[in-house]
């Protein structure tokens, strides 16, 4: 169809991060593999506090080659007053599984969803996150996702792109829909 | 592998915009299509003012099945002061191609990528373009990405996210890179 895509390695990879309130962080993430993809980059994507199975990007990334999609999250929501000791558990595994997978070198971008949400949330700590971004391969591409991103990050990055909220239809009550928002 | 997807519409589809001077407007859309796929639903981003064929997007389409990209541009990019005469046409066959994609209903989401910007560059009509949308059916969901997003267009839609710029790498030399930005 199209000739077998000749390149492996970003010339340098470099750190973005997708924050804010409004809708298009892990969507604008998944948009990024599936270029990636097409590029014949190798992609994980390590979700923090997301353990849901029937989401569409999960199901979707098994047609694609070099995309996997890798949770660490229970089904539930974390209650970010008073987090489960075992979300706490599991985004500190997510943590050490996505320093082991960055620096393994196996992989050419490296999507940490929701990891701002996962330390402003306390369940990790953001000065391990920083340890672990600062030592990445040279041509690992990471991308940080999720609301909150805590100041430290938005100064070690390179692309910064803030998703502001200007519209939402959950003010019009219509809840999420497969397909769409999951 | 999984089940069969169930999911063949939406419920109700809606109009969203990514507009902003960010980087994640195509991308989120571009996740939002592989979410989508994930689920059954058959997608189409219809390009405006995009030519070039060696972008990641178009080749990792081929991988999934009901979703497809058309492409109605040239491969230089548009002089906004004064497109060509080919620009428009170009553009006018995008609108005339997603006014006929949308009434068919054979979609279930209609990306109209970079709809907006040709619209801020007078190629097509903004009242075209809230015209084919009004008169959308009930089940497709719209989404229409671009900076520049006009108000009519804002006012019409459910679901608005600005995407933007807090910092981009191009202030530090770097320039467009193969399946991160393309």
């Amino acid at each position: 169809m199209f000739p077998t895509p000749t390149q492996h390695r970003l010339p340098q990879g470099l750190i973005q991060v997708y924050t804010g309130n409004g809708k298009g962080k892990t969507t604008a993430a998944l948009g990024l593999a599936l270029r990636a993809v097409g590029h014949g980059l190798k992609v994980i994507m390590i979700q923090f506090m997301k353990g849901w199975q029937y989401i569409g990007e999960k199901r979707a990334s098994e047609y694609l080659p070099n995309f996997e999609i890798k949770q660490f999250g229970r089904e539930d929501f974390v209650n970010p007053k008073k987090p489960d000791k075992v979300d706490i558990e599991l985004a500190q595994s997510a943590l050490s599984f996505a320093e082991q997978t960055i620096m393994s070198g196996h992989y050419d971008v490296v999507i940490l969803d929701e990891v701002n949400v996962a330390i402003h949330y306390g369940l990790i700590d953001v000065n391990s996150v920083i340890s672990i971004i600062k030592n990445k391969p040279r041509t690992v591409e990471i991308i940080l996702t999720g609301r909150y991103a805590p100041k430290e990050i938005i100064e070690l990055a390179d692309l910064v792109t803030e998703m502001k909220e200007i519209k939402h239809p959950y003010k019009k009550n219509i809840l999420a829909r497969a397909g769409i928002d999951y």
